[in-house]
Formats: structure tokens, sequence, C-alpha cells
């Protein structure tokens, strides 16, 4: 039976009746707020080019590791979901990819990745009817018709979704002629670029090769140095500032951060670059690596964004048909108080530093990252990530982090999202969960009304736009490059 | 003052009105469905024998380790509460142990074990007053003349509780003498049993020698060498099979899994046989079971449960005076993701395989378990578990788990005790949780009602049917059993 | 705009009427309950004395950590706080330290500190408008024009407290003058001292060698032979047991113990006398040091309580130029199940012994202090602490301990402050709480209100007076005396 799509005005909020009305009212102050989206991984491509998307499958399933892992734990392959493998797109229809997503809709129940569909579905495109094995025809059809139209090209999208900043991720080896393309075509959407050195700091990643001899070429050093390798590096960071980053971003296995004495760095760095690659030096890189970007960002202002604890590519035999990043990295005991103690010795207190920490180990919230958040000048917490990107890991995170770190030790919400038509979904459902979070407080009397409307706005909107140095004049950004 | 027990037909539902009567709504379409209890330790002779029961603290408080932890925990000896010991039942009279339960019933305030006894004081016995020391005698008395009357006995208690299919757990080296007892007295009880090998897996459990023996014994193999003890095995799963097991369990200290070579793994059994047992031999061999246990599970087809992380027998003391088993397991931190790759990176995209994981370490929901259920075809999830198993400890999984493995990758409840009294208790606060949890959900319109209904049955029945095989014809069994 | 400070009756309550109502019921009958504050920092010297106060900033501000750590992680100096240094108090103006934090006061918004500080302006100095840049100076004045007036002396605000008892913490080399001074001056205020020898037991503290002599002098031991530091210890027990100790505590980074043969102690202790210190050797020894204090509790009674899992002045630079105890310490992960075996193993089921728990990791709380404390005789849990003792905070230990522990294997609230004025509004807020937890309870008829209202009580006043012996006729102490 066919039913209807109804995505309610009051979703998210805290069913009780006082509560839920002072998050309305909050709510109402940020419901229109722009959006900031200092981190994410759309592929700026799409806004270079302006090229209308392909089609339903194309856009929302294939591509979408949240949609294709659950659909994957069930026994549907990746193959029947259209998902690239080492061997390219499968050639399987479009449309019955579609309606395998359709048929098993109800897995997706209870999860963030039914909000995100929901809302896409309906106010992206207006679409009155649940998606069901019935109705999956209409909505490939109807979704497909509309990204024929330029009011569904990426540029247009990207301005109907009131986003005022959206920051791609892009590695050291890359040329940023995406971002030289948006910025030349006159088309006035603000898309930055962030710094993500991993493929050229991660010797244990098979990538990283190819990557080093990219990184020689596009910077024209001899990366196999130290002091060329370190300089690359520079000379990059300033070419990313230049094309509007405000931040680099890490994303180690763990947030092990080490202080070597430069000749130690050195040795460490012309080993590995030998080919004397073991787990344990590896990680010892990857950990004074992190002091290194730390040290640049003194001089050009980078925000440094560690994103730690993933198993990347657990299941070995889909890493071997699909290759890398298929839904398969799994989250593990993450350690931060010892793990960061070299670099806050070194830099913690120094006003020109500010590190972003991540987390998918929600034990540190309350035991680690509070604390040291809560007391570190240089250290700020990113809202709740990946797995925990959803109302239920937002709550948590707001209710075991702030009364330790506060609020404004946090930098608001970041969608982390290449999931483009999604970015107002996920926005909207960390606006509603902090008007519901705030409204608590209030209307359990731990927060005046005012205050609350303050920092609604804060969250949503002021923080993430200081965090980023987002609020400085740009003409900072060029001035810090003029002078390298 | 004696006062009335009330239970309250509201009772475990939220308080909020709106999500309160969703959750009523939603607890009346599943309040009478059969219990399915696919994971147990009740003894099966009793359903064998169908003898009544003996007394109030025979039954209901000496072999329960919930409630003489408790009491002794606060300074009760397990002798005046008629636990047995090394020595044997204590000669403590059993009204006085009853009253010693009566007077401390207080202890129990906001433990599951409250809610437990009295669903069973209320529901099974019609009692109408309170348990304190003013009422103790006639609750002993209520209860024993009960349980003298052919109402009481165990068949027609199962019959009475509406239980559907109900699995005992049995060692590899036992006869399962009850269960073809029961099959052949005609009664209609579903009585099946689950294999669990751990006695003759585990080289550090004192018991293992004699386990040995009698493995030997029932299956005449030489278990002593690797190839006549992987044979034992064979045996004896298709033996249980032919009891009705449709699962295997295996309650190791740690998750370790490991993927020996053939050589390898017959050297290091030889040589624990040979006596040569360390901690770590030990324990590789165990995670080198893990994955024998899997292989044998794709040609035969049971259901593997791995429910690890106690320390078993924590209290030397009391080990030393009333042997294991007597409340003094503790859980610890437990791994999952590195210990399970051996056996994921084998097995885990093998359709004919399924595993159900269990955890007593809660930070594990989302940032282990949900994460690898929610992509591996293998892996679901198993409920909250042992201290777990209550209300506060349900809605945790839930919260935790469902917005990353979803409903389906979890298996409804599993009751996993030998209080068999209790058992329509634990079933019923499960539904109780769950429908409160999904009131939740919509009363917050993040899931349709009609969405929440189909769930709350699926969790209630059709889960836990379908992931322990027991939606199956079970001619399937038989034929399993007849190609070996 | 000046706002008016509002500090609502039924702050911290449930929103939810049903809940909210029951829990305004609860606390009724416990809000004008004496304060039983049996763990603590308050200065002695205080009492005896009786001097005035001296200002808010020297009052309020300075001495909190709570404070000035959230200002300094926003980038406030802590000279701009007047919080002493190396180098002894800043000179800075006591009236500009106290306008920055009044001009930040948002930074507090969602924490604890809000709530005690609001309490403390509100209920103490009567205050009616909001903190902010605008009413700085007259807070600054009123509490200064308050503090100078007899009303607001120490043992005139220990009165109108309604403090029972108030339990401060000394070293072993400490003279207790303060205490004795308090006692011979005929005030009647219950301050009594704990026993806390980490100075002289912690071998990587670099204050432990003068700590030494001083042990030496106030004994006259040869506190550098075993026997001679361990007579030491049983003396100075004696006599803070003469100046009303109850307890003793240890801070230790650990939760370890150990059970090591007599030569064995014996022969570390000498090794660490000799300086041969080592991280392992110093762990070991502080591990062996809680079981001989806990031999001694056998003899004098003392209640042990373990307070472990904090790194101490994580901040390297502020160690530097500041010294220890400014707010940089982390909590860590801390293992319990194995650590405690040794300790547990030799005195886990001994009347004579009572030891009490804490943590600064809340996954121990559901996974491994529950179940140890709901089973062995001799553990109780402490409230929840530092960074945890917040309305979320309380509640997550409700929420994660009850249902395995129970609360009578807990011991009520401590409220471990040096923050005199805001001991009122921390006990204020642990029984505002724990009416909304219980209340829960009964709205959701999982406990009858009878229980309910008894249990409010008991967690309250009789838990903690129980768990102290402070409930014990004071005879029983001098007898203790007497005796050695």
């Amino acid at each position: 039976m066919v039913r209807p799509l109804m995505f309610h005005d009051d979703r998210l909020f805290p069913a009780e009746e006082r509560t839920r009305s002072i998050a309305r009212e909050l709510y109402a102050t940020v419901r229109d707020l722009p959006i900031i989206s200092p981190h994410g991984h759309t592929d700026p491509s799409w806004f270079a080019s302006n090229a209308p998307f392909q089609d339903a499958t194309d856009l929302l399933l294939a591509p979408d590791h949240y949609l294709y892992r659950m659909l994957y734990s069930q026994g549907i392959s990746l193959d029947a979901l259209k998902v690239r493998s080492k061997s390219g797109v499968p050639a399987t229809d479009a449309r019955e990819a579609w309606r395998l997503l359709a048929h098993n809709f109800h897995l997706f129940r209870g999860t963030p990745s039914w909000i995100w569909l929901n809302h896409v579905f309906s106010q992206v495109f207006g679409i009155e009817v649940f998606l069901s094995g019935e109705t999956s025809d209409f909505y490939f059809d109807t979704i497909n018709e509309a990204l024929a139209t330029d009011a569904f090209r990426p540029r247009a999208l990207f301005d109907r979704f009131n986003i005022e900043t959206l920051a791609t991720t892009e590695g050291p080896h890359e040329t940023l002629k995406h971002h030289h393309a948006i910025r030349e075509s006159g088309w006035g959407g603000h898309v930055i670029t962030a710094y993500r050195p991993d493929a050229v700091i991660d010797f244990e990643d098979e990538r990283s090769g190819r990557a080093f001899e990219r990184f020689a070429e596009v910077t024209g050093q001899d990366v196999y140095s130290w002091q060329g390798y370190l300089e690359a590096h520079r000379i990059r960071r300033g070419a990313f500032i230049d094309a509007g980053a405000t931040s680099s971003d890490h994303g180690h296995p763990t947030a092990a951060t080490a202080d070597l004495a430069d000749g130690e760095a050195e040795a460490l760095f012309l080993s590995l670059v030998k080919g004397e690659v073991t787990a344990e030096k590896a990680e010892l890189f990857r950990a004074q690596m992190l002091t290194e970007m730390a040290k640049m960002s003194l001089d050009d202002g980078l925000v440094m964004q560690i994103h730690p604890g993933s198993h990347r590519n657990h299941n070995a035999g889909l890493l071997d048909s699909h290759g890398r990043d298929k839904g398969a990295d799994i989250p593990g005991q993450t350690e931060y108080v010892k793990a960061l103690k070299p670099l806050l010795s070194k830099l913690g207190n120094d006003p020109r530093l500010s590190v972003i920490l991540f987390t998918l180990d929600e034990t540190s919230y309350s035991r680690e990252l509070a604390p040291l958040a809560g007391h570190y000048p240089v250290l700020k917490l990113g809202p709740s990530w990946w797995f925990h990107d959803s109302p239920e890991g937002m709550m948590r995170f707001r209710e075991q982090v702030t009364e330790t770190a506060g609020f404004y030790n946090t930098v608001g919400f970041n969608d982390d999202t290449r999931a483009f038509l999604s970015i107002p979904a996920r926005h909207d459902v960390a606006r509603r969960v902090d008007s519901g979070f705030l409204a608590r407080l209030v209307a359990e009397h731990r927060m005046d009304l005012v205050e609350a409307q303050e920092l609604i706005v804060d969250l949503t909107y002021t923080l993430p736009k200081r965090a980023y140095k987002l609020d400085q004049p740009r003409l900072n950004l060029s001035s810090v490059q003029a002078a390298q």
C-alpha cells in the first residue's frame, strides 16, 4: 500500500510539550540561517563544470557508503547496487539498483539515512509518497526528470541550499584546478578547499608512492629529502590558502603525536623513503608530522583538524575486489591523553595554533576530550562524527561534552559528507537536535531562554565561522600568501 | 506495614503521555505473542521428568545469582541463603533463607530483579501484597502450596507461559538424554538444545580433563588427535542438531579469533593436550577454535553465538569455598575489531555463515559492534546481555546500536536465564522497552507509526525466529543430518 | 541589558509534569536535611581562625580550578585571574580579575559552575541580577561588603549551611593543628580530617622527599626503614582518628593493587628510598601500599577511599610556570577488574574492611564498578566525581550503576570541593538529581512511591553517614585510640 511521505515540522524535537515548544522557538531563529560547511567531501568538479547530475542511482545510491554498507550487511551485492569495483562501474541497470534500495528501505528505519533521504525526497524533490517497492519507479523517474532541469544543476542547488561556504578536501599532490575554475567562472559560490596531506604522510598507504611522485611534480621540490619534503608542504599549504583553504585535515589511525629532534625526524623520514617501512616507524612518522604541520600552522594560520581512530578497509575480501573506501572502515578504541602530550607540551599554549579534535570513540567525550578542550587554549572539539553524525549521536556529544568543555570549546556542525543533496538535511538535523538539547536545559531551569537564543545562533553560525577562521577578512589570507 | 503489590499496566513505558500512548498501542500488538527463547540455561530435566518444583527458596532464591550476589555484597553469607557450596547444599532452613530475601528486598530497588520477582509473584503466583519481613512467611507458604499443584509443574508452566521454543545449553560431552526423553514423551513443548563446547576448548578450565574423557566416550573418537578431535565435534554437532539445536554458543574470555595454517593448529592442539598449557597458547587455541567452529557451520548450518568478555570467578576465596559460577564473574574491556579480523577475513562474506555477537562492554556498541554488524553480512548483534539485560541496559543498546546497524542486524531478545519462572517477565520487559523506544521515535517524527507497528512484531517474534533459523522447516535440519 | 537572576524552585527536575511533580515531592522531604560532607578539601584554618574571607576574587575565582581552567581554555591568562603562580599571587587588581569572569560568564553556560555560582550568588549573597560585564562591579562590591560582616565568617556560614559533618583532607606529614584548635575552641562545628598519605607513598611526586622528612619528624620513627615506615603510618592514622578521621584517601594514577611477600615489599621500599625510582617500581609500591593500608584498616577501622585515574599536571608549560594543581589534570582509561584483584583476593570478603571506589572513567560504571560492588562485601561506590559531579554526570552514574549494584552499594554524595561556599549548591544539585531519577522510576512504575521516599532520605543522609562510619558513637573512635 502506498503511504504518504510525511515530514513533520516538529521532527526531532523532544516529545514533552514544555520542552518541545521551547525547541520550536529556538529552531525558528536558525532555521533559515545560511549553511557553513567548513569540512566535507563533495566533488569540486561539480561546481566547476556545473554539469547536470546523471540519475538517482548515480547521485544518491552508488556513492553513498551509508546506504550500500547497510544493504551489503543484509546480503545484497555491491554490484547489484552499481557500486564501482576495481573493474569499474558494474553494468547493472540503474533502475534495478534503485529498486533494491526501495524494496529494502525498511532496513534504514531508525538510522540517520532514513531522515536524510526523506528530507531530500520531500524537500529537494517535492515527493509526497513514501519510498517502497511500489513507488520505486515513480521515484526513479521523478528524480531523473528533475535532475535534467537547470534548477537541479550543482550551482543552482548550492544557491538554493543557501550555502555560504562549502569546503572540499584535496591532497597535496592534487592540482586544485576545479577550485581555480570555480573562482574564474564568475559564479559567486564560495567553494574552498582543505589541505589533507595523508597520502604523502602515511607510508603504509599503498598509494603513497604515486602521491610522492605527483607531490614532487606539482611543487618542483626534492620531496625525498627532508628539507625538500617540508618545503613542498609549505608550498602546497600556500597554494591551498590561495584556493581559500583555512584548515588542514589529518585522518590518522591514532591520535599519536611526536616531537623528535630534527636529526631524528630526518633520519626516520629517509629510512621510510628508502622503503624501510615498519608499522612502528610509519606510526612514529605520522605522529611527528602532526607536530610538523602544527609548526607550519604557527606561520600560515591553517586550523588543524585531527580525525583519528578508524581501522580502514577492514574487510579483506572487499578490499581485494572493490578497493578502498567501501563502507568497511570500523572504529576502534582511541586514546588522546598520552597521544597528544608531545604536541601539546610543545605548542599547547601557543595562541597562534588552533586544533580541532574529532573522535569515533564516544567514550573519550567525557573522559578525555572535554577535559582536554576545557583546559588547553589550542584545542577545540569537532562535532559528533561519521557514525555518530545522527540524532542520538549528536545528543550524546552535547550531554557528555558540555558540562566540562562548555559550548564555546566546540566548533558547531560539520556535515563531512560527499552526498551533496543531503547537506541541508544534515545541517537541519544538527539545528533541531541542538535546539532540543538547549530546550531541555531551559525547561529544567539550567539555562535562561535568552542564553539559549544566543547559543543556538552561535552553534549554528558563529562558532563554525570563528573556528575555521571564516569570519576573518579574506584579505588576510592573501597577505599570508604574498609573504611566502 | 503491609502494602499492596501493584504491578501497573503502564510499567516501563516513558512517562511522557504522547510517547506513552504510542508505546501502549505498540505493546498491545505483541503482548500476547508466543515466547521465542532461543538462548537460555534452564534445566532440561525439569521438562523431561515434569516433577514438581521443591519450594520457593530452592526454585527462586538459591539458584539465582542475581539475587544472592546482591545479598552477598551486603554481607549476607551464601550458606544462610542455602546456596550450594563445595560441601553441598547447606542445611539452612529454607524458610529462614527466604526470610533473608524478604527482609532485604529493599536492596533490589532499581534493579531488574525487583521487576522480575514482582512479575513472578503477582502474575505467576497471584500474590497481592509486597514482599517484606512481615509477608515473608505468607509468600513462602503461598508459593510452596502452588508448587505442589499440577498447574505449577514445569510442562504446565511452559504451556501457560506460551513458549513456542525454548533452547537449553549443553556441553559436547553431555548425553542429551533429557532432550530425547522430552521428544519421546509425546508432550508437545518444543525444547531444543544448543552446542556449547567451551569445556573441551578451554584448556585453562580445570574441568577440561574430565570433559575430554567424556567427549571421547560419547563420540568414540580419539579426541587427543587433531583429526579425531575435530571429527568428534562434527559428530556431536550432528547429534545436537538431531536434538533440535540450531546454534552453537561460545563463552570465551575475549573475542579473539585466529586462522592458523593446518599444521600450526594441529601442533598447538597437541602441545596443549600434552599439558603444555600457557595463557597465550590457551588463548590462541580458543581463538582458532572459533574459526574451526565457523567452518563447520558452513556445512551444518549452526548459527554461532559469541559471548566474550567475562573475568570468571574473580573472587578467589569464594571460588575456593563454593566453586565456579557463584555471582563473582566480572566483565572487562572487550575488543572486537582486531579480535574478529582473522575470522572475518576468512569467512566474513560467506552467505552460509551467521554469527551473533554479544558483549558485556557497552562501550563497544556504537564504536565497534554496530559498525561491524552494519557492514559484514555474516554478523548480527545479540541483545543487551547479563548485567545489561535490564530496562536501562536495553534502552542503551537500542540507542547506541540502531543508528548504525539498524534493527534488522539485531536478533530480538534472548532471556539467557536459568530462572524458568522469570522467562515471561524478562520477555515482557523487552517488549515494553522496545515499545517505549519505538514510541519515542514515532513521537519525535523519526519513524511512522506503521513502521513501528511492523518493527515491534519483528523485534519480538520474527527476528529471533529468523536469526536462530527457527523459521525454517525442520525437515531441513534432518536432511543436514542425513548427509553426515 | 541587565537581566534578573532567576533561580527556579523546579530547577534540575525533569520537564515532564508527571515526573516533575513526583520529584518535587521527593525533594521536599530532603531539602532541609543537614549536610554530610565526608570528603572534601576546604581549609581547616578557616574554621580554626574564623577570620573573614578576603574578597570575591580571592574567595570565589582564584582558587577554583573549574573556573580558571575554562577561562584559560579560551585564551585568558591565569595571571589576569589572580591565580597563584610559582612567583606568588600576581599583582593583578582583584576587581579587574572579577571583571574577566563577569565578561566571560557565557563560557559557563551548560556547566555545573553556572549552577553552583548562581546558587551562591542568589542563595548565599541574595543577588537578584545576572552576572555580566554590566553587573560585575555591583557583584564585586556586594560580595565584598557581605564578606566583611560577621554573618559571612567561616563558622557562621558553616552553621547557616546546616553542615552536620565536614571532612577535610590532610597529609601524614601535617600537624592537624587547625583541627586541634577547632576542637579546643568550644565551637560546635564538627570538622574532621581524612588521612591522605599519597605524598609519602608516591615516589614519583617531587614533593615526597620533603614529606618523608616531616613524616619522620612528626612521628619520631625511622621512616626510611620498612618497619619504621609502616609504624609511622599506624601512628599517624591513630592521630588522625583522634582528630575525627573515619577514612583514608588514596589518589593514585591507577587502581593497581599488589600483595607482595613481606621480604619483597621491604626490598622494593628500600630500593625506592635509595633513589632507585623507576615508573614500574613506583607503581608497584603504590599498589602494595593500598594493600598495606587495607590491612591497617582491619585494625583501626578507617574506611579506604580509592580515587584513581588522573594524569596529573598534563600541561608541561603550565607546570613549569605555575606548579601543580592548576586545572591541567586529565582523566584517562582506568581498569579496575585486574587492578583490584590482588587486594580483593586477600581481603575482599573481610567484614572489617570497607573500600569506596571512585572513577573518572565513566565506562567503568556498568562494566566494572557496578559488577564489583554488586558482589564484593568490602566494596562500595563513591558518587560521580570531579568532572562528573554535575547533573548529567550524576544521572549517568545512577542510570549505569543502579541496575547492577543497587542503591545500597553506593555511599550518597561527596562534594569533594575546596570551594566552601559552593557546598550547599553541590548538595542541592545531588538531592535534586537523585529526586529526578527516583521520580522517573516511580513514574514508570518501576518503584513504589513509598520506596522512593525512603531512598531519597537514604541517599541524602543515611548512606553517607553509614558508609563513612559517622553513625557510630564517637566513643568508639576514642577507644580505638586508647588501645594504641
